[in-house]
């Protein structure tokens, strides 16, 4: 746990951590990875995409099964688990931030659910081995993984969305 | 519990049900909706966009000042808890399928972790009293709400995405 010296200015932590047991979840397997610890690890999506490096999701002997119809070139979303961040912070000041916001509004694995989303495309696919490269995520090696969905334009796009540029 | 003679033909269930005790979660408030029960809620959320009704999220008092930031027209992605769901079916057959599909090529809210996913744009923000108005989702009344994050377009889109027709 941070202390109370280590806050920065602006930050708000809960009095008590969130009850983190109203449901609980299941591991389904784990992402390796080329970033083998938090120091390497990017910070992002999309530092992860410029500085190369691979991911790969590994599913667990008794889900593979529910890999079937998934195909190379496919975009989907993953879950993954951050358990090692902290869980009480509602507002908080990232690095890059000159001040304070609140949790909801950043994609800081800091939340009272530390659930871990990114959109990918899977590269290759051994559904046997249970094993799927994808487009490179910013967890590091051994991050549990929670779901795979399909990504589907119908519905994952904002409503009206027309991209920039 | 599905028995055996509810069983689809092709849908696979696990001998056991997945361990859900790796990790635990904390709702975080719920989903108040238009649809009260779910043999009137729609099916996806494409349904609930062409139906109408309603959604909103009630986010509990101690987590309100993580809403911090957060603006009217701006999409986020909602994690939900669809806690009634069967939670050991690996391979199924939805009733609009010809056949059945590996879960983690599903969408449905039957798998190991039951997180529902929606990407929605918010329509009004009350951040005192913990209520967003969001696009309406394909949930019933009284969900359990698990995380609200940002959409952002540089890590929420398949790399090199470009919109169809």
């Amino acid at each position: 746990m941070m202390t109370d010296a280590d806050a920065r200015e602006g930050e708000i932590a809960l009095d008590v951590p969130p009850l983190a047991d109203d449901a609980g979840i299941a591991f389904i397997g784990h992402i390796a990875s080329s970033w083998k610890n938090r120091s390497e690890c990017p910070r992002n999506i999309r530092q992860a995409r410029e500085r190369g490096g691979w991911s790969r999701l590994c599913v667990a002997a008794p889900f593979r099964p529910a890999l079937n119809g998934l195909a190379v070139g496919q975009p989907i979303v993953v879950l993954y688990w951050l358990g090692e961040a902290r869980r009480d912070l509602i507002m908080q000041r990232p690095r890059h931030r000159e001040t304070a916001t609140g949790t909801f509004n950043l994609r800081s694995p800091v939340r009272p659910n530390p659930i871990g989303l990114a959109v990918t495309t899977i590269r290759s696919l051994d559904a046997l081995e249970g094993v799927l490269e994808i487009d490179p995520l910013d967890c590091v090696d051994g991050t549990a993984l929670l779901d795979i969905k399909p990504w589907l334009e119908s519905i994952d796009l904002p409503h009206g969305f027309t991209p920039a540029g």
